[in-house]
């Protein structure tokens, strides 16, 4: 089988000729924009190392959960996937084999994002041109092997021809931040900018707190021994982040509750957390606190807080226990916002410096819960559907469900939550497309003109990342 | 810019041509019917005092919390916009000035149904042919104002240019009903009539309860010292309303819960209330079971029960504190059905005389929940798609997810819940073209012929609503 | 009114005209092929015993309660259709009659399901030409009854007709398997297999419960005086429904929690609850003890899991005890599976014995948390939707929310969920139409091609429901 594999111009726009040629209209005022990447998962390390990829598995299959997941939903084992082993266990390290397997399930893929954004990688970036298959997989590995040799293909030149202006990476709190520095003194410190993640030393109960709250005080030179230090040691992450050109702030929470302690029982908690005693529960008050102390900080140093609740992290134990987190067994579950975010918004909510982005995974949200808080709170901006539901299918509901209430200008516009960097443009690209096809129903339906809708599709695409995040224009 | 505003004949119905030219000919059949208004906002003393009314951003703008929480979300202070203070502080009170800063922000409402009523007003009812902006703002302030001037716009009036039928106001149980006995004296009285809401009195926990609760002894002259002289009132304000035309109670609660208590413990719940001793648990309680009472007394006298939970009112208590209730704080969250009404449906689910139509800002209950229970239970209705709901989008999910179950005639047509009594007209109009549209899907699929689809269009503008709320056709 | 009643080849297909033309091309691929019917309603003795059916009525309306409900939620008493009594009273006898009123309330089943499956069942089953009215009810009533009385009309003869390959009916634990060793000696034995359904055991505060243990135990020949009993009861009647073709089990549950008890307690529950002491908390905890240990059960004798939580069964206490259980007054509420599945999961979910399809009445959970939960274990298949949601909008919604997740191939394909043994067809081809559809969206939106389009479609109408119960292809 040597099927030819093609990406059509018109592929992800609407199918009615009509809404398909106003579509393709307003999509070619976007095709081009640069790229805004506010919450990539690209190593800084490998931004700024800009070694070559290792091979075609090491690079498409094996880090990106969304495809070695429904491999493994079929009964193919983690492991035969390169997927890293946490137990000391072996892994296949045949790449080409790896490969193999995931070509022969190319299958699988029908209908999901990952064969759209695969596909046109494969295409675009790769100049692949045969469909994968267990015939084609030798041939496909050759083809993306002889490209990522070339050296345009490293991570910086890819930044280029990728378009990308901006891109953020995602970072512990205890982060030295030294391949930052490195891009920095590389001339590409205002390109690729840090975000402060700090859920590591916010959820108490997590294995390796201890250990990474003392990476905290070590990296901050700020002595985390009590509730106290712990905050300054924050602060000061927060403050090098910044000036590293962090623009923002990343919170995983279980629950979206900010419900604030008083701070002497904060401490009282923190102080039973590093005598090894705090109880699930207490832990729990604590990270709701904690996100009602970051929505402070955030008024102080101007960093865009973002928010996601509701995944319950490494739902299969055995699995965790095997591979470690980040392996596609992350399951979402209903988390609310309506009373959950009352507290931090009671005090923040209206405060001109406060800025916080939404996200979810559970569409119901957005048009009983987000959208008319977005649409209601000037310090609110409703995240872009992300990680399951960054789909052409999860896009366009977005659209229909959050834009009645809160408008486009209460939403980021498009935000990516990518795993495999040579995934960016496909991600940006589809988005544009549904978001193309969504304004030509409204211009065909009259409720918009043609100018409106292209004005509007340029800001989605480009203008509001950066007004959600930079917080101009 | 003078961008000419116009209204595309075609507009709101679907852009596919085929399923456009069924819709419109669908359409063409309900355009023209009279508008039953069920659920309305209008004040009875607009109506009954008949004055003109005050200005542009005093009948379009600030008193439309659609209008003024979209601008507030992008850090535009309400007081700017003219709303009202309750804590005595300034608000803008530049009728002009508050129009260009509404104009000025037009964008903001792409793709809402804000929009898409307010261009509808604009051109029909005030023949406004600018786009609205900075630059027209004033141009168009003049024109409407020179229209608001007409004899032929003041309230009784567009009563016929509107081709209202018949509409309802909704009222206190404190109320004295003057206004409606007003309206009855214009020979207005079976036109416009009272809807009974107590809200007021049976949160027991709202700060105004026992101020509320002595109006309502007043102004029925029947004592609430205790719980059976609180149960005459009631009784009497609902005869009242009835004999004032009234069709329907309203009521809005935080659940659903309609959870019956053993009288003794209503009495004394209700005693703590009066003694300022009651708890919030109590109090929740004892609203749950007046939705059980409230029940049983519409059996006796045959009022029509509507209900809505699912919304969390004056979310921000800043906002509360300086303005009041009904600012755009109101945000909604999940509630559920099926357990909640249990007991109410226990007892009068199958009772002939009983009649519940239900509400939601939750779209997930209409399959779930709502739809099933109406196709069961020959007491309830499934009520219109509401507040954040009647957009065109949200009106088609509506029926996508609600037919399927229900049926057509389980649902009590289209109810609207306005605000600004210019856009009563624009809103049955969108929900005529929304419906017109899923029908004609259905005709071009070959589920239903297209007298059939006529047929039902008719019944949901104009005889399903009468036949919900007046019981007969 | 002698309106013609005619079905179009076109029907339940997209509107718009390339995507009608490609689904149909589509469709023309699946339209013919066998039907697998996994999940039946049809009795084993209607099958076994062969008798033609009685008339109607009785075989069109007062069996199928989606047809019935939607006429007693108009004020029609269940009684005057025919449905059963179990308090003793009287029902309305004269089929006749019962078929007029259904008639003459057309009108109410337009954009139902039920209106979609009856015209289906009316022209292609019986011949029927005239729409239903009271006008035409007698002639409809002379012309199917004429069919039923011919041979070819015999339930078994059916079989043929329909091109039911595979049909499984739903048999209580207790039950002997009678009807089926009688199909097994009429040669049908391997075409109509048992479903295990144990609910009636397992869920220890029924109030026939007892009686339904005692049955247990008198048809397994294993005393379930203890729990160690039961256990050894349920597994020696899994193995006879296995020796019978039984390919599955089926759980109907309230919540789908999973909780494992220790032995020693779930013996001591299941003791309280011989001696008629068990709590309602007990019971509910049994019951997710029992849904993890039937997990392990399959893993040893292969029966696929069906788990279905979700539904408030008998809402109303007086139509239950007027008219028993499964009557259309069965509600569905939200039952979350991410936390309530893990237990099962985290012991069998990456079993290679283990098989389990999840069904849902929440469409909410479909992108939530059931399509993640597919797409990550391979113990794991995403039922068909059902019950509520086997409709087209219901049935297209499914494929746009869970196939971007869970892809097609974690899918069970199309499962029935039929009342009426007439329906069976109409059921899957309206299934087959509406993926066709879908499929033809993905193909002119360039995401799959024709062939991929075309085989995923053969896959879900009958090699995926194959591969999910008989696992293998």
């Amino acid at each position: 089988m040597a099927a030819s594999l093609t990406l059509h111009p018109d592929r992800a726009l609407p199918l009615d000729r009509e809404q398909r040629a106003v579509a393709r209209e307003i999509y070619g005022q976007t095709a081009h924009l640069p790229l805004i990447c506010m919450h990539g998962h690209v190593e800084a390390e490998v931004l700024a190392s800009n070694t070559a990829f290792a091979d075609p598995a090491r690079l498409l299959v094996t880090p990106d959960h969304y495809v070695t997941r429904m491999l493994v939903s079929q009964g193919i084992a983690p492991e035969t996937l390169g997927v890293r082993r946490v137990d000391g266990g072996p892994t296949e390290t045949d790449s080409r084999a790896i490969w193999k397997t995931f070509c022969a399930n190319w299958k699988l893929y029908r209908g999901t994002p990952s064969r759209y954004w695969l596909e046109h990688e494969l295409v675009e970036v790769f100049g692949v041109d045969q469909v994968p298959s267990a015939e084609s997989a030798d041939a496909l590995y050759d083809r993306i092997s002889e490209r990522i040799a070339e050296p345009g293909f490293r991570p910086q030149q890819l930044l280029d021809t990728f378009n990308i202006e901006l891109i953020s990476t995602t970072d512990p709190a205890g982060s030295d931040l030294a391949h930052h520095a490195g891009l920095a003194r590389q001339g590409l410190g205002e390109r690729v900018v840090p975000t402060f993640r700090p859920d590591a030393v916010v959820h108490l109960d997590r294995p390796s707190w201890r250990d990474d709250v003392a990476a905290l005080a070590k990296v901050s030179g700020t002595g985390t021994g009590d509730y106290a230090g712990f905050l300054d040691a924050l602060r000061e992450r927060r403050a090098a982040f910044a000036a590293a050109g962090g623009l923002a702030t990343d919170h995983g929470h279980l629950l979206a509750d900010t419900t604030p302690l008083e701070p002497a029982e904060a401490a009282a908690i923190y102080d039973q957390a590093l005598a090894g005693t705090v109880t699930a529960d207490q832990a729990a008050r604590f990270a709701a606190h904690m996100l009602y102390v970051f929505a402070g900080m955030s008024c102080d140093d101007g960093l865009v807080m973002q928010i996601h609740p509701g995944v319950l992290r490494d739902h299969h134990a055995g699995i965790a226990a095997k591979h470690g987190p980040d392996v596609g067994f992350d399951i979402p579950f209903a988390a609310e916002f309506t009373t959950a975010l009352r507290p931090m918004l009671q005090t923040y909510g209206h405060d001109p410096r406060f800025r916080a982005i939404l996200f979810t995974l559970d569409e119901t949200v957005y048009s009983r819960e987000l959208a008319p808080l977005a649409g209601a709170y000037p310090s609110l901006r409703l995240g872009a559907p992300w990680w399951f539901l960054d789909t052409p299918g999860g896009m366009q509901r977005f659209r229909e469900t959050a834009v009645d209430t809160a408008g486009f200008y209460n939403t980021s516009g498009f935000v990516d939550d990518t795993r495999a960097f040579a995934s960016i443009p496909a991600r940006h690209d589809l988005s544009r497309r549904v978001d193309a096809g969504f304004l030509a129903r409204l211009v065909l339906e009259h409720r918009l003109n043609l100018d409106e809708a292209t004005e509007t599709a340029v800001d989605l695409a480009y203008n509001l990342p950066k007004i959600a995040y930079q917080r101009r224009i």
